[in-house]
This record gives structure tokens, C-alpha cells and sequence, in this order.
């Protein structure tokens, strides 16, 4: 089986999963954690070399103050327990804003070891496609690529990118890794991961032929 | 009915419909070109004011001459069928590769009016994503929107972007117009349009909600 290199997660659904289950919206982010620890665990198990979680936009800072700290909490929480892993990981987003949690400063210069390392992990927090590729330059005339220019350069080609809760759109997620990604959409939402929705996105994408763009 | 602004299509399978039909992979492009002028005219029934075509790209100029030549007369083509409508054209693409065709350069400086005018249709030939976004400058600091220095700069943001054959991803489409696109999947091959797989996609269109990541 042909297994990416390099996997999105866009875990999306916490809000509609809370409110389904009788909670407020806040609510539902914490239910998130333990589906993200799994996929990670998953990854280790298959092979996957690189994973990329979109934690939080900048767009969403502008949401209810009570879900911006319970979505912010959520990411520090996930670092937490990614420590206890091995991994290496880089976290991504615009620090130079008040929205950014101060607890997860250490990981945005470089890329910081877990145990014995292994999977890279990216965590995109307080992340803006605008603020990603706004970095661009065109030096002196052309750049071999744009990719050396973006703030998340250090993030490589995305693969494969399994979105939870139904929707099937990239929401500024990555544009410029994403360009040739094949995109698997699960309706359930995420605190309601299954394990099989990740073995369901692998059978699928093995099924895909690979053309970059060829 | 909420009908999107501006759709996207990527009119994908034409070389594999053209070998299921017992032909070579070249024959295929033929048979796309009606598919586009249906498509047209169902975005004038319904009232989208702005359409994309994915033609080719510089990647795909690498194929086979045979099939190179083949999607480059489709496009001219399609171009030809346009011009008896009522329509206001742009063409864009890397103009300074002897891949593009001559015939298209006079739609390319500025959008031109066919007709009364009406829906703005956009043709991506000889495009590269890469070539797009690599004019990106950061000017004096903080660019307003990196919107504003892209060659596509003239193409508006996607709402719904129509893919036929099957494939869910953007292989390179304007990946800065995608990022809050929705995606729509059509499994049958573009020579096999069906007016059913527009309407469908518009019915899906209208049930997902739009936050453009908020």
C-alpha cells in the first residue's frame, strides 16, 4: 500500500458536535484531543513521516472570546501531550499577535525534539494564509521557487489531507502545500473519530494516481 | 437559492474517456468542448456572474506532442465557440512560453467584451501556479493583501469549483482564489457533462454554509 509522506488533518466539527450533544460551543474542543493523539499514534504505526494539524486561524481569534480560549487551551493541551510522544515539532502562526499562546513559543523557531523524535509534527496555531504567503519576494527577478519565501517553508508538500465534519474545502489551510493534495472528506465530526475513518482515507488514496500536476 | 459568484471548473478525464471509448489519449479534447459552451450557458440561466476554466497548465505542455498540440487547438477552440456569445474574456497564463498559443494573446492584456458582454469568463492557459504566485513582492513591508500581486490578480475569489472525473483535488488552480472554495466532485469524466451534474452541484452548493474562515 502506497502510504503518504506527509498527511493534513483538518479537525473540524468541534462547535456542531457540542452543540449536538447538548453542550455549548466552547464545549466541544476538548473532545478533540484524544481523536488528535490517536491519529498521531496511527501515523506512527503506517509509516507516515510528516503531519500537519490546523489548530487555529487568525480569522477565528475573532469568534466569542469563551471559544478562543477554550480552542487556545486546546492547542497548548495538545502540545502537552505530543511532549510525551516521540516527535519532532514546529509550530506555525503569527506570533507577533496577542492570540498567540505564549506556552507554545519554544517550538516556532525550530523544530523541537520529543523522546526519541520521529514523526514531524506541524501545528498550525493562530495561522493565516495571508500571513503565510505575504513573505513572498520576487528578489531578483525569479526565485527557483515560491516556496522558499513563505513563512511555512519549513513545511514540506502535502499528500494526502483528511478533513472531519463534512465540509469540503481547504479553509486556508496551507495553500501553497496543497496545491496537488488529494482531499478526503469524513462526515462524522471530530470528536467522533473512528480509527477506521483513517484507514478508510489510506484505502482511498492508494486507490489515486499521483501526477503533481504532470 | 444561493448561487455562487464565481465557479471554478476543472473539466478533468478527457484522455481517459478517450481510451475507454477505444480511441488514443489525444481524441479526448475534442469532445470537452461542448461540455464548456453547456456550462456557459447554464451559468447565464442561473446568474453566475464569474467562470473559471482550468485549461492546461505548464506542467502538462511536458506530455506527449501529440497530446500537447491537441489540448492547445481545444482551447483556441473554445475560445472561437465563447466569442458568439455574450461574454467579457480574459486569458491568463505565462504568455512568454512558445507553448502558448498566438492565437489567445489578444485576450490577455485585458478582459474583452463578446457581444452584449455579461458573465466574466476566465481561461487559465498555459498556467502555472507556481508562475502566479512568484510575483508576489512584500513592497514596503506589509502588502495590504497578497491578493493585490499575483498575475491573477484579475480573478476574483472561487466560490464552487466543479470537478469532473473523479479526482479531489486542486492540482494547481489558482491556490490563492481556492482557499475558501468549495469543492464538488463530479466521479463521471468531462466528455460525459450531463446538465444534471451542474444542477447538483448547485443544490450541494447551497446547503454548506459560508464562514470564508471565520
Amino acid at each position: 500500500m502506497r502510504i503518504p509522506n506527509h498527511l493534513g488533518v483538518i479537525p473540524d466539527g468541534n462547535r456542531r458536535w457540542a452543540v449536538r450533544n447538548g453542550m455549548t460551543k466552547e464545549k466541544g474542543y476538548d473532545s478533540g484531543l484524544d481523536p488528535g493523539l490517536r491519529v498521531f499514534k496511527l501515523c506512527e504505526e503506517v509509516g507516515i513521516k510528516e503531519l500537519t494539524f490546523y489548530g487555529f486561524t487568525m480569522d477565528n481569534t475573532k469568534r466569542p472570546r469563551v471559544q478562543r480560549l477554550a480552542f487556545t487551551k486546546a492547542c497548548v493541551d495538545a502540545v502537552k501531550l505530543l511532549s510525551k510522544e516521540n516527535a519532532e515539532l514546529l509550530v506555525i502562526g503569527n506570533t507577533e499577535s496577542k492570540m498567540f499562546p505564549e506556552e507554545l513559543m519554544p517550538y516556532t523557531k525550530e523544530r523541537k525534539r520529543f523522546g526519541k523524535g520521529g514523526i514531524k509534527v506541524n501545528f498550525l496555531v493562530n495561522y493565516d494564509w495571508k500571513w503565510d504567503v505575504g513573505n513572498l519576494i520576487n528578489g531578483n527577478g525569479n526565485p527557483k521557487s515560491p516556496m522558499e519565501y513563505i513563512k511555512s517553508k519549513d513545511i514540506s508538500r502535502v499528500d494526502l489531507i483528511i478533513r472531519w465534519g463534512g465540509r469540503c474545502r481547504l479553509s486556508g489551510f496551507l495553500p501553497l502545500q496543497a496545491v496537488y493534495s488529494d482531499f478526503f472528506i469524513v462526515e462524522d465530526l471530530w470528536p467522533d473519530f473512528k480509527e477506521e475513518h483513517f484507514h478508510e482515507a489510506l484505502a482511498w488514496y492508494d486507490k489515486q494516481d499521483i501526477t503533481l500536476g504532470g
